[in-house]
């Protein structure tokens, strides 16, 4: 008997339980930010029943998202779960309260972003997954793609395990009042100005969803049921990586929501992170240099950041946006208002 | 008779003379280049036919290119008239030379940004536009969207004025043979390793163009048929604004060619631009930079970059990279290998 065939793996299960020991949370850090979209949000135009609705969802994600990172879940894991319940929900433009397209039914993009790893996942045009996010996350982790598109996209999630869900599923009053209402001024408004367009905009309500995990990795994931009425398979910022959604460990994690045009023109999520890496600014100062250049371009929306020491900033150049953060200090706070 | 009438109407042509005389070259200074893809491109895989064709082709674009800088045209409207050259010609694998996708036709996307506006505009997943880079002009020009995808941004594309070309255009021999191999080739590899299947993307050559025209002003374009034999409605960087297209006269224009998932990771064409703006580096440094990054990815594949002042960048991690630059000082290159 040889000892020396013993040491390696010895010494294997010493490392191994070792690096495992540093994947668990030491004090579990964390911070997690949400959106519910950017738009026309006033006190004013909310009834307190509906405030108190949207209040109480954001509290949930938030604390949904909290539990999974006191648990030791991954920034990743946590940015799907989170974004899920805001699908769940038919108060915002994603995944159940998803708008109607042009032709009259839902067609959804996600996108997730995996800071450590700068592995990323997207999905858009997509009819039938009860959770494009859950998609999104399927494209990144079990394919060797980064975003695919429509039905056959949509089916290859489906054959990895994504959830499917009928039409019926995605059906709300609301939303095909809001849909009725756009085709009929569509009809009027279509050699309209843009300015009288744009109204239809401030109706959009994106779902979004930032993380500092316990072992100091970020990421990021936002999910849209993009414009009311939209047509011609115009594809938003939501999905497109830089654009809407962006983490690395070397800056930040940033969810965008707002007119997507504006956001890809201006690679707005990669803007921020970049302005950290290249421009050496912090969290703070970098985000309020890219919503200026939001500004700009003439764009409307907003995100939330957060960086490696759990900083965060939630910006918006709209009269509000629906948002909340949580973190391991005790904080937790959801606002919809300037 | 009122002297005060003619007063504004003279003004206003002295103004717009003025500005017209500001818009005339003064001595036309530009600078152009292309790439056709980059890959496994060695001196032993080409006959000297083959090769003598590549390179008529490049310098055949990169001409009419410089006749249309030196007659006075933007840098948008020469991206555009370069990229149909390399489209129209079944060499590249963009528009009349586009590779089959899985289900026997060809999927296309293309790109286009203006640097000195920011506006941009992209299709993907088009399967009739005789030239995918008109498509994107199109949606840059005459739309408020960016980017559109499959028949639905097709048909409006079509009838903003792209030309329509059926399928049977599309077809060459060339590209049908190599899909019947993929085929073929991917019943057996569709369950092996990520190395193996890496062959297939050997065969990629995106097109693309940079241009500085004589105005100062900077654009790029991307033009590609995708992944031989691809699937689930992947898309790629080249429609990707920050990915595979980018240009703004604050840094520099970019166009990638590669495998694309990485360029979306990598915000690759962003980041090469964002180095500059935000990291103070020269072209040349940010480009090494950024393909350094890419490697670091694991990524393969190249990039064209032209700045403000004419200076230019033909980065690549690959064997070789068709390409070619021509300038107003008589500059007039094409290359294929290291």
């Amino acid at each position: 008997m040889n000892f020396k065939n013993y040491i390696k793996p010895i010494v294997f299960v010493i490392i191994t339980s070792c690096l495992a020991q540093k994947q668990k949370p030491s004090d579990v850090n964390y911070t997690i930010l949400i959106h519910g979209g950017a738009g026309d949000i006033k006190k004013k135009m909310l009834t307190n029943a509906q405030e108190e609705a949207y209040s109480q969802k954001l509290e949930e994600a938030l604390k949904i998202g909290e539990k999974h990172l006191k648990n030791g879940g991954t920034a990743v894991e946590t940015v799907e779960r989170v974004i899920k319940v805001l699908e769940d929900s038919p108060l915002f433009n994603a995944g159940k309260g998803a708008v109607f397209n042009h032709l009259g039914y839902q067609e959804m993009d996600a996108s997730i972003m995996n800071g450590k790893t700068l592995q990323c996942g997207a999905v858009a045009g997509v009819t039938n997954l009860k959770n494009p996010i859950q998609g999104a996350r399927i494209v990144m982790d079990s394919t060797k793609h980064v975003f695919l598109y429509g039905k056959r996209g949509q089916e290859f999630c489906i054959q990895k395990g994504a959830t499917y869900a009928d039409s019926a599923y995605f059906y709300t009053d609301k939303r095909w009042g809001q849909y009725q209402k756009a085709v009929k001024k569509n009809l009027i408004l279509l050699d309209h100005s843009v300015g009288k367009e744009k109204k239809a905009f401030k109706k959009m309500g994106t779902v979004g969803c930032v993380v500092l995990d316990a072992y100091g990795n970020l990421a990021a994931g936002t999910s849209t049921g993009g414009l009311v009425n939209k047509k011609h398979g115009r594809i938003g910022d939501s999905p497109i990586i830089g654009a809407g959604t962006y983490a690395n460990n070397a800056s930040c994690a940033v969810s965008c929501t707002g007119v997507g045009e504006y956001f890809i023109r201006g690679t707005i999520a990669r803007d921020v992170a970049a302005k950290m890496e290249y421009g050496k600014l912090n969290l703070k100062k970098s985000s309020i240099k890219i919503l200026q250049k939001l500004i700009q371009l003439k764009g409307r929306g907003g995100f939330i950041a957060v960086d490696k020491k759990g900083n965060y900033q939630m910006q918006f150049t709209t009269k509000g946006m629906f948002r909340g953060v949580a973190n391991s200090n005790g904080l937790l706070e959801v606002k919809m208002y300037r």
